[in-house]
């Protein structure tokens, strides 16, 4: 089969030496109100809160990571900032993981991976409503409802990351409860992750389209998912605000330092903070914190 | 606690003696080209879709519920056409059950949650996004991606449904996973559910405002999950067009028929077909349907 955009994504990894991924979470404690001062509008407020983060690390980072509930609860004006967000990381050479967290079954499921990474056909016109390189998705309805994003992912060569190991305290509840065959339900997932993900390994990096979520607060616990999905790439939630370190973020890494893209959020866009830099900086404290970020990740690769 | 919305939903069902939700999948192939080209235009086509529906049905039916995923295919247009469409039906007396199907963790469930049953607080301005009456979430993450929209459900007096026995054939691949404790994962969720919902029960209908999405195309499993669940109100899926009947539908009401909402998409708004009545009468089509599905619904109440 073609490449797809996790090939894409190892590749600026790669070429970038830096396994970082720019989350963009507009939470109204984490957007600097100045932002809506300036612009007197809510759409341009949070696109320029995207883009002044895009604007000052996108050299130095491999791709970006909006999350769609903090747009989505803005209404209109937040799914519009969202796209421009969306279309001006892709203009600058970034790629976008879109992290809805959609998830339905059949066709339901296929219309929202039209949405994010295929072409949706109505009214006699074919258009792209939220395009992205990767999109992030649900488990819970099974086999069925995960095919129509991999479908569409392999015809577009694109590429999505399916829940695994979420990143928070509760993730236990459902994921951790142990089964006759011996596994834990977030074992059984993984299994089948590299059983649908199978077919779409390319030989560029030995990496499937389908990737997983493996959250970097359970270290110990990534490095146990590696060795059952070793062809799977992992998104990695929880450095920094989430409490993860890097050597916390790196466990689910390929021995030869592969397949893995840590985000991070809060803690590149609030750095201002932890410089204190006044917020009216915030953009370049983000590029200080990124630079910073990428050492750490790189040493706790080194040391591993 | 005050009442929330699912007490609302069976009081409605109650005075119209029709436990039917009126689905709405504005799917390609479902959609009646003629809106269109009536109106030349994306978000007035898929308006009127939903409109026509409701204008149809509206004093039959208790409760509507537009599917995201296809309004979300549609992008900006899509989207304000089904923020049109929920307020439209708010004004027809309808409750708006938003299908959505989102869930994260923590502070991102509670965007989500914003999005759909409370208020975002951004650039100085409170507002709805999507404002409905309940919502449809995920359960992977466990309590803490739930908690948010329970908390934002109670404060102002809205519901949701968590996914817990999904309709389509590959549920089976993680709801069916036997467990040591003797469960099933499906049934180790709804005692979940059970739980969580718990303090949110009133004594209007001795219901919780944590409901759950229960298929019809599994009635054995619904009676079996109605015992565990008794004081949680389902939403069944499945009905028409995805192969359950009217017995099917009524296995997990509960002894006193109540308890339950049985949603039907493409059986209603594609019964010109059925009924051999041309494409412009499809709104005439789905009011035969309505009055069919119902008195099949009660019949098969009432021979329980």
């Amino acid at each position: 089969m073609k490449e797809h955009s996790l090939d894409r994504l190892q590749t600026r990894i790669n070429e970038m030496k830096n396994p970082t991924c720019l989350g963009l979470d507009p939470r109204p404690d984490v957007v600097p109100g100045f932002l809506f001062d300036e612009s007197g509008d809510l759409e341009e407020g949070l696109y320029q809160f995207g883009k002044r983060l895009i604007d000052a690390t996108a050299d130095l980072l491999p791709a970006v990571k909006p999350q769609f509930a903090y747009y989505e609860a803005c209404g209109i004006p937040g799914l519009l900032a969202v796209q421009r967000t969306m279309s001006y990381a892709r203009e600058k050479g970034m790629l976008v993981i879109a992290d809805a967290k959609r998830g339905d079954i059949g066709s339901t499921s296929e219309a929202y991976a039209k949405a994010f990474l295929g072409e949706t056909n109505m009214a006699g016109e074919k258009f792209s409503a939220f395009p992205a390189d990767v999109v992030t998705v649900q488990p819970y309805t099974g086999s069925d409802g995960v095919k129509p994003f991999l479908d569409t992912a392999v015809a577009h060569e694109k590429g999505l990351f399916l829940l695994c190991r979420t990143s928070n305290p509760s993730a236990k509840d459902l994921q951790d409860l142990q089964l006759t065959s011996g596994s834990a339900v977030v074992e059984e997932l993984a299994m089948l992750i590299r059983d649908w993900g199978q077919p779409y390994v390319t030989p560029t990096y030995d990496l499937s389209a389908l990737g997983a979520v493996v959250g970097a607060t359970y270290p110990a616990e990534a490095a146990h998912l590696r060795k059952l999905m070793p062809q799977t790439f992992f998104l990695v939630p929880g450095y920094g605000a989430q409490g993860a370190g890097a050597d916390d973020a790196v466990a689910g890494f390929r021995n030869d330092n592969s397949g893995c893209v840590v985000n991070a959020s809060r803690s590149i866009a609030m750095a201002y903070k932890k410089f204190n830099m006044p917020v009216e900086d915030f953009a370049e404290a983000a590029r200080l914190e990124v630079v910073e970020m990428k050492k750490k990740l790189n040493a706790a690769l080194a040391r591993r």
